[in-house]
């Protein structure tokens, strides 16, 4: 029958979909893992201006969302408040791994999850601990995600830059692919 | 006299105003020197949508004046023809130097200046070399500078985030610094 034909398709299709998803939330975990600072970037509402800042990422969910800390006082808590389109740079040369990531950012003042994500090390930043009055999540959810990855190793892709050179071919940057979440 | 007075009293302020602008450039030049990849951002006319991509950095001018070579096809290049509000983000983890600056983008197709700012590893991204059609420069123009340095050493940072755990002290996080050029 045409109508289980066309249930049966959509089932399927939204099965491939999920699967799609799923692996490109595991491409975006595995990337971002090995990031300990990126750049947030934030804009003032109404103008064009941007501001960044260098941040931990404190963790990434299995979903892809982003956790980091901040004073509830900073700056970038009221661009927050006006405007929840954030992006997130990541540079990672190293590895030769950079993601740009676009999403809507959330405050989030709930102290059992500061507690989940809290690290000793966070007390660089907040002597207090988790009794810090001044204290926020801000939550990321990425709605896009472009990377610039080469599995290869350094010297690697060195070599296959060094071929491009010699061989006068052009020099595959490693992939480059945008991911929609 | 009072005109007298006055006359030297703003070529005082003008010097000052002068020897702060070259301290704050030669402080950018130092950190930009030691990078290699940089995000570039650029944004959409008309909407909030921004895109960035990892670029090389050519050359960084006394002025502090930024050079990138681009292929001329490509979109940031359309992007920054309609909007010439750009912003390039580093990060540096291993000397913890990390900068968010802010200026205005121009396209130079000036074949002079690419034979200038040509280096051999240009070829693989250009395998044509000079003779590529598809080229073009982005010459970027800092207006404002937004740097977190720390001069110590990593281990010395890490040592005095470690303190702060210890005594309970707020980690100083490095230098943080707004230069306006």
């Amino acid at each position: 029958m045409v109508f289980d034909w066309f249930l049966e398709h959509t089932k399927t299709q939204i099965n491939y979909m999920k699967q799609e998803r799923n692996q490109n939330i595991e491409k975006l975990i595995e990337m971002v893992k090995d990031v300990r600072v990126c750049m947030l970037i934030t804009s003032e509402e109404n103008t064009e201006n941007l501001s960044g800042r260098p941040m931990s990422i404190s963790k990434i969910d299995d979903d892809g969302t982003m956790w980091f800390f901040t004073k509830a006082s900073s700056y970038k808590v009221e661009e927050i408040e006006e405007s929840k389109k954030v992006s997130i740079a990541t540079i990672n040369e190293s590895s030769n791994n950079y993601l740009m990531i676009h999403g809507m950012a959330t405050l989030v003042n709930d102290k059992n999850k500061m507690k989940e994500l809290w690290s000793s090390i966070m007390k660089a930043w907040f002597p207090l601990g988790l009794d810090d009055p001044d204290m926020t999540l801000i939550k990321v959810t990425p709605n896009e995600v472009n990377y610039w990855d080469s599995s290869s190793s350094k010297m690697v892709v060195l070599f296959n830059m060094l071929k491009a050179i010699v061989t006068g071919k052009e020099y595959a940057e490693g992939e480059h692919g945008k991911i929609s979440l």
